[in-house]
Parts: C-alpha cells; structure tokens; sequence
C-alpha cells in the first residue's frame, strides 16, 4: 500500500507520544500536508513537525477525527500480514482467559487495530468495521482471520451508525462460508441462541460475561428482575444459580422469544417469566403493585450516545435508577450497568446514591465492574473504557 | 448517653443530606453551639440551621473533621443495641459472600460505624478505634461483639498512627481471652499464619483477597515476582496455581520468615524463593541481572498517606512502577496496585501507560480491581475508596 506524508503542527505529537493513537485535524499542518490531497482510507505515515517519524496510520480527511496510528514499527505497516500478527496477540489472551471460543476476539483500538471489532462464536466470526481505512483493508481482513482462525463463516455486521459518521454505507453481508440463522454462544456453562443476522449490535453482549458471573452469588433463593434483557443473559443465569423466580423485561417481543427458547434449553423455564414492555412503564406498573425484587439486574442500552446527549442521558439513568431503587427488597441488591462511555463511573453512582437517598435507604457499593478483558481497555485511550457496572447493596435507613 | 445539640451553618447541611456522614469544624453554627462546650468523643444530635433533626453523631472538638453521623434513625442512638444491630447486618453480607470466617468483619463508615474496623479470623477478632467518639464506645464495643459472635478472643490493634490525629494513645491490648501469637487465615484454599500482636495493620490485607482470586488465572507455569510481599499471600497462592518459579521480595526478615513457612504449610516451598531487601533497590538489580518474569505484582504500602504528600508520592508510584515494567517479559502481567486513596485509580493508570511508553512497549489494561466487598465502599464517601488493582498484559511495540 502507498503511504503519504503526514505531518503534525509543532507541539501537537504530545497525545501520540503518551501512546494515544487519534489525530484530530486540528492537529495536523495542512500546509505541509493539506487534507484535500487524501483520500478517505488512504493509508499514511505520521511526522512530527521536526520530521520525525511516529508511526503508520490511515486517514479520513473528512472526520473530525482525521487519522489513526495502526503501527508505531517502520518494519510494519498495515497489511495483511499485521493483521495476522494483531490477531495472533489477541488470540493468545483468549485463550488464556476463555474456556470455550466465546468472546470478542479484536477490540479496535484496544487490540491495536482502530476500526475493527471481531467477535467469536466458535466457527462463526462477526466482524464490524468502523473507520474507513478499515474498510479499504476489507478483503485482507477477512483473509487474515480465515487463515489464523479457518472460521466456517464470516458474517460482517456493518449496521452499525458509526459507519455513517465515517461516510461508510450500512450492510450486513455474508463474507464466507454459510451463516445460520441462529448459533450457539456457551457463557459460564449455559447455552444461548442468538440471531448472528438480526441480533442487536453482534448479537451478544461479551463485555458482561465477568459481570454476570460475578451477580452469581447474589442469586441462590432470590426474585430476580431482569431490565432491558434481550436474550435473557442476566436472568436465566440467576435462575440456573437457584433464583425462586426472575422476570425479564424488554421491549422486543422477538427477544422475549428468544429468553423463553433459552430459559427452556437450559432447564430452568419454570422459574423464568417474561414481560413485554418499555422498562421505564413496567418499573412503574411493578411499584404500583407493591412489587419487590432482591436482586435488580439494570442493563441499559447506551443513553448517552454522544457528549450533547451527556444531560439528557444522565436525567435517563437517574429515573431508571430511582424507578429500579424503589423495587429492590431491603437487603436486595441493584447491579446497574452503563455502557455510555460519557457518563462516568463515579456519576452513575452518585445517581445511584441519589435514589438511595430519595428511598431514604442506606446503600452500600459492593463492586465495581467493568467490561472483561476481551475488551482490553487502551490506558492511554479513556474512551476504549466504557462499559460500568455496580453492586449495591440496598439496606433500610442507618 | 446524654447528648448535645450540634448546629450546622445554613446551607452546610448538604453533605449530609447527600448521605454523607462527615462535618468539619467550617460546617459548624460556632453561635449556636460552642466547640468549647464539647468534649472529644461527645455524643451529640446534628440538627440543621432551621433546627430540623439531622442525625445522631459524635464530636471530636479539636479536630478539623469535627464529627460523625452515625444514625440518621431518631429511635436509635449509639449505643449497644445499635452497635449489636449494625454488627449484625455487617455479619449478613459476609457469611453470603465468604466460605470461611475470614474476612473484615467491618469497615468503618462503610458500614455505618466510623471509627471502628474489625478483622475476624475464625474465633478471634481483631478491633481498630480510630476515633475519640468510638473509644467512648470501648466497652460496648467489645459487649457487642461478645454478643453476637462469642469469639474466644479479642484483640485491640489500636497502634494505628491515624489515632494520633484524635488525640488517642496508641496501644495494642488483649480485650477478651487468650490471642495466640499466631493465628491462621484461610485464603482461596490455601493457610497463612500471622502474628495478630506484630503484624502489619491488623494482620492480613483482607481488601487484596478478590484480586488475588482474580490473580490466579495468570500464574500457572509462570516466573512470578511479588513485590512488597509481606506474608506471601500472593507470591504463595501464585505458586499453588502452578507458577514454575516465585520471588517474594521484602524488606522485613520477620516477614519472609513467615513467607517460608507459609510456603512449606502449602506444599509449595520448592517454587518460592525469599529476597530481603528495599523494593526499588532489588527491582534495580534484578534489572542488572536481566531477569524476566511472566507475572510481577506491585503492591506497595500508601506512599501517599496525606494530600500533601501526592506529588512526592505520585513520583514514588511513578518510579516504582517504572522499574517493575522493565521486569516484565513479553507478553507478560503487570498487576499494579495502590492503597492510597489520594491517588485516583487514572493516575495510577497514567502511572503504568508511562512506563510502558518509556519502555516502547504497548500496555492493554485488563481489569480494574478494588478492594474486596468485605470492605464496603460509602457511595457518598469517596474516601473509603481507596483501594486500586490494575492488571496490566504488557506487549512489545505495537
């Protein structure tokens, strides 16, 4: 792949040397190298303004966010056989870590490839491609992962609305091999169907696996309430750990379908209800009914999309937090989850604390999760880090 | 006990509203109620300015942090039965969450009585009062926990140096029974004696106990390096995970004694090697010797014990992190940890993506650890937050 020039303004290298591997334009001297001479996705090599060199990378020149740093070795440019590499390091921590061939295999930025997200469900590969100069590398991508991994299918996921940020059309294609309709994703010994075509996001929310093992012990003996809870994840693994009776909410009748297949397969259907609704009404309808729960289980989708959306999302995340607080038995616990990168850990807990106090109730933070590590988080990157999740205990006044 | 009214300036009483339960001296209608009319450890009802009742708390008058709610219940003032009451919610979560009687029984105001921690080991408990307010309590204090747990022994461990900023003696005095000179704590399986007279704080870091679980996963066929290792809780279960090779290194010659026979009492004497010295200088000759390990652990004492000490303190972190990096081998683990509140859990990781960068290597943050749920995070507190474990896989260049 040919490679232009692109050179940073003086003092502008800063973010880059700290390890960080985003370019805003601002950044960059369009007099030595103007943007209007990129293509989007054309590949780069960085120059700090003394001409020194900083690393390979590919550009968009018409995002705010211009470039990315692929590999900061001369010897290694983005190619096939670097996404070989990467796909080899990332491997290695997986299987390490997972027992079975269930995880996100590729991390974007986290994993050293910006702009691509894998995930695994055995032979099957969801592939996600966020940035255009991902993109261009298409074809070798798919022939990295067909030789690292000789998956029996390859389904890219390219719905996502990032794509349109980057300019990039939304498809999902099949790009080897036969995809079913539905596959099987193993999590701490149960089974689950998923549909890798129509499922949300890639079909399986990975990054709390951790959690969900961890809201294990919480479970034994407990009435369990399931928000937002797509395929049942959460809730049927409460009730295979003994839970009396969960119930799981969600909007989508499609995914209630699929929790009642799931709770079925895995032998605990008599303890599992569904209810079809916005989480917000039914939280309301359950407190009218006096209902309560010992472990509420709140997994939101993301409220804050963007950094204009961070007062509005918050608002979001405080009623559903002080909706959910009022339904958790004294004594229960409240595992509450954001994926918004823009709300802060310590803001969701203080919108938590906030519910607390509104219940006049005694809450005590247990833990704190974030997404596992197969969604390795990039420490010089604050937004690789987006996924929180907190135990409260919920005590009566004290 | 009798108590006394304590007035807060108008709009002072916000904090406390929020859930926190700390006043400082600033907080204080002086008008209304003289500091002079108190006496350290008074009992006193917390009213705001337009006298609506706030809380039960104690006063501490010659201090900058004055006082302390400890119940926000009008029925019920400090006294035995709230001690007895509180003990026994304390009680509740850790026999849900731990398998043997091991553990911090309670975390101050984490669990709704600041000033006082008890650590239990099976029939012995260990006690730290920190404040005036609760050595008030001494002997309710011990009538409680001989109350609700008949133990055979107690022990108060009050040498902490943070009794000196109330005013207290420090002291190390059997409360109740006979303590043995070494008691044993079961951990993950394995069993580690300790001295509950001499050992460091009150004998075992029980908040480190989930992320040395978290640790395991790491250590099998691995070279470890424990840091700060003091009794070997970490260095020895990484050896019963099947490290090949473990070096505990300490600056105390009476802790490695105890290292060494904590490791043959766990059948895993062969793999653990012992090396007395100050951490920063071994780190420097182990680097001379080129020596490599899979799995360092970094676990210092607080280096920042006060704000004032950050800067220096943040340079401590910053060097010995450094010199732990250059240790790990490629593809290796760095689990980094602080104990130091006033250090945020960024700065740390600020910290370790520094000293990868310095090494021109790439560092993927895994996990976030904090301290275990034996020690209850006040979410209106964020002091009792104060511990961090980040667990770091350390790649080449990337």
């Amino acid at each position: 792949m040919d490679t232009s020039a692109l050179y940073l303004k003086k003092h502008h290298d800063q973010r880059l040397r700290g390890g960080h591997c985003w370019i805003y334009s601002n950044e960059i001297d369009i007099q030595r190298s103007p943007l209007k001479a990129f293509q989007p996705g054309d590949a780069v090599e960085i120059f700090d303004s003394s001409e020194k060199w900083l690393g390979y990378g590919y550009i968009n020149p018409n995002t705010l966010l211009t470039a990315r740093v692929v590999s900061r070795d001369r010897d290694h440019p983005l190619s096939r056989a670097l996404l070989v590499h990467r796909i080899n390091i990332a491997l290695g921590l997986r299987q390490r870590l997972y027992p079975t061939p269930h995880y996100r295999l590729l991390f974007g930025e986290g994993d050293g490839l910006p702009g691509l997200v894998v995930d695994r469900f055995e032979d099957l590969l969801v592939v996600q491609i966020t940035t255009v100069g991902m993109e261009r590398m298409r074809e070798e991508i798919i022939a990295a992962l067909d030789k690292t991994l000789h998956p029996s299918a390859i389904l890219l996921r390219n719905d996502t609305p990032a794509r349109a940020m980057e300019g990039l059309e939304r498809s999902v294609e099949v790009a080897l091999g036969t995809v079913p309709d539905q596959v099987t994703v193993q999590e701490h010994g149960l089974y689950f169907q998923l549909s890798p075509h129509s499922g949300q996001k890639t079909g399986w929310f990975f990054d709390q696996a951790a959690n969900r093992q961890r809201m294990h012990r919480f479970a034994p003996g407990k009435r369990v309430l399931d928000l937002f809870c797509y395929l049942g994840a959460w809730g049927i693994q409460a009730a295979a750990q003994g839970a009396s009776e969960v119930l799981c909410v969600d909007s989508s009748a499609s995914a209630l379908e699929g929790v009642v297949r799931n709770a079925h397969n895995n032998g605990v259907a008599e303890q599992v209800q569904t209810l079809q609704g916005d989480a917000f009404e039914v939280l309301k309808e359950l407190r009218g009914e006096r209902r309560k729960f010992d472990l509420v289980l709140v997994d939101p989708p993301a409220f804050i999309k963007k950094r204009k959306d961070l007062r509005q999302g918050t608002i979001a995340y405080r009623r559903l937090n002080q909706l959910a607080m009022q339904l958790v038995e004294r004594d229960g616990i409240l595992i509450s989850s954001s994926c918004s990168h823009h709300l802060e850990e310590a803001a969701l807990l203080g919108e938590c604390q906030q519910a607390a106090r509104h219940t006049d109730r005694f809450a005590q933070l247990l833990e704190r999760g974030q997404q596992g590590p197969d969604h390795p988080i990039h420490p010089a990157i604050p937004e690789s880090a987006y996924l929180k999740s907190l135990t409260l205990r919920v005590l009566g006044r004290m």
